[in-house]
């Protein structure tokens, strides 16, 4: 049951684990099967050495384990906030890379300083608002999904597919789990660059002609990067 | 003899070297069996390369040699007081990782500026006081552990697992030799991002509310994070 | 057809990867066979991990497919501008390299600081002006190429064979693909260092006596560096 | 010919790859045998990948190569300088790794911050004078040698056993070619974190009896670190 959207989650967490973003069991990766209105994700706490795919949790869009016999991450329900609140997310990646998590807990946006964002971000990468105290200690991880959620608007969210949650990391997502996943290398890679970029020169901007040319050139309808297949 | 202890020691050790937070031959973990009265340790300026469990090396709580053949590590009285001071203490690991050893050189506690650090530590990771001359020349490594065991009561020394020795490195500690490896490899990431947020907003810090969140989510009676066993 | 041209550029491109300069499908290296007139490169947007010879593409200095089932890099014009702008150029190579694409961002020329530095460029790495909104409205890739050759001359060229372009990354060239990799391989470890440097000592620079003498011992007519054979 | 002693410093030149510090074919290692007058060093300009006990090259104290095929490192007249200027230096390694060629290319010592330091370097990491002119169009190699003994005396050779070069990056030494490598590795670590912690604290420094007791308890009469061979 389900065999191939798990096999797809399971793939999607190794690659994550291979490009070197993970520390010991942090981190997780989902991806939706909106017509069965599932969402496979990351068991809790369990090491990616040793992950099968029967280790894949299968929840419905209420939380329920529907399949697989660990407990589902338990950030679970911020995956499934997003699910619920943005129809062209198909999967999801939160992880604690050094360099996005760093921006994180500054409570800085990754400005777009160079084509290496703009060929995945239109724009600059948000930050969440802190969340309440109210918030923290009572739905929190469904909360944290919210707060995301503020960020974004339905024009905006697959043209930004990543944001900061303030004092703890990234989240990013795409239209399958390998796509978040790539999202969250390529958002580590930018979260470096920005940070050395500043040092340098404080000053220092992308022209909107340039994000526009770098974005278009890979997203737009008459994109051209790639083999003939949007990415 | 002590067979599954010094086992349990080597596969620490080997963790500690894969993780890569060790140059050469610095860095050793030990586990203490309470009931025997014995603590093993790795030895002495070994590679650890070629490290068997033979190279494990045994001492009574005196420092004392019970088992091996070789001289156990010089840091071995840090151990023995510490075991010592703190009842709940099972396992404790010695490194100079990059980062946790220059917040140590600089003398500068390790805030809590996001959830990386409230997963693992309940508080800024505090930095002994600078040991007189005397302490130093007298019993040098034992007064290591008294140094340290100042920092912490027995209530908050298993919360916050890790101390900075200044102008020197970290120590980290857990209910076993494997839980104190997983908090010196946790102590390198928060060192890396603190010192990389503190860079972009010198003013950032985590809410108590969120600092709690955390921490009790994995540790908390209630917790719910893993598959139901606390680590 | 073009075998040996197509399994250089292969090579040269899976050299890139291996040296850790790649994310994702990053980065394109190029050959010219400047007697067929045809320039060999790698396809748009595949992975390096499969890449084969049958993958290489193969143009025309117009940037007409001459052999080859996938589509050429998008930058394929930005190197056929150089090839055609400098007749001694063999190899190009385009990467995102973390710390020359910060410098990229940033705007700032990396100062010769060191050995390291005068061993391969003789002089300032120089950023490209920036474009403008026409310039990259209208014929991108290919302009990229004439605000490289801005900034160089017929007797620069090759002593500096190194771009950063504003707001995006770096261009590395030699006298053929490998060579060209090379140069990129330095640049970044030019790259790390001048940063590190100058946060250490903004007043660092290296005489020029000292410039003269390592770049000249490694490619002067006189050069006693490696076995001679002039790199 | 000098069979164990090129097989010595063939070792010690592949460690150094596979510690990380080098980059393509960067850096080299020697070692000397002062009962035959001679001295083993890596030939110039050749792969670590593929280097064999062939490829290292003999000579005598003048230069002149006593075996082997290929020419010997063009760093060469520096380290016979070293071995004529100290008897006691039995092992020279040169680098350009990342760290410590930053604070060269700074012209900046790297000071003792911590007991990473104070276990391998009796005090700070000198830097040397800048060269003069007429020092770098003469014998420079040679006359890098000349600098680096001025910052030395037979006292305190082998307690500090590395140096900067300015402008250029680091050598180090010890009774063999092994014990060299070794001292490139901890002053990249050491480095590495005096960068570091300078940034958090500009004021950091280690006490006179720290620094006294970690060097002596590894190389004092009475050192007690290790398994009671003296390193």
């Amino acid at each position: 049951m389900y065999r191939e959207l798990k096999e797809r989650v399971l793939r999607a967490n190794l690659m994550l684990a291979k490009e070197g973003l993970i520390t010991l069991t942090w981190g997780n990766v989902s991806e939706i099967d909106r017509e069965a209105g599932v969402v496979a994700i990351k068991p809790s706490g369990v090491e990616y050495d040793n992950m099968t795919v029967d280790d894949i949790v299968v929840v419905d869009l209420d939380g329920n384990v529907v399949d697989g016999r660990l407990r589902p991450s338990s950030d679970t329900p911020t995956h499934l906030e997003l699910y619920k609140s943005f129809k062209e997310i198909g999967g999801i990646t939160h992880t604690h890379s050094r360099y996005a998590t760093s921006w994180s807990q500054a409570g800085v946006p990754i400005p777009a300083l160079g084509t290496t964002h703009a060929d995945a971000f239109y724009g600059a990468v948000p930050v969440t608002r802190e969340m309440t105290a109210a918030e923290i200690e009572g739905e929190y991880e469904k909360n944290t999904g919210v707060v995301i959620a503020e960020c974004f608007t339905d024009e905006n969210v697959m043209a930004i597919p990543a944001v900061l949650v303030a004092s703890h990391g990234p989240f990013t997502w795409g239209k399958d789990a390998i796509s978040s996943v790539k999202a969250s290398i390529i958002l580590e890679e930018v979260a470096f660059m920005a940070w050395h970029t500043l040092s340098l020169n404080p000053n220092a901007k992308i022209s909107e002609a340039l994000l526009d040319k770098h974005y278009m050139r890979k997203h737009g309808k008459d994109a051209y990067y790639g083999q003939g297949e949007k990415k």
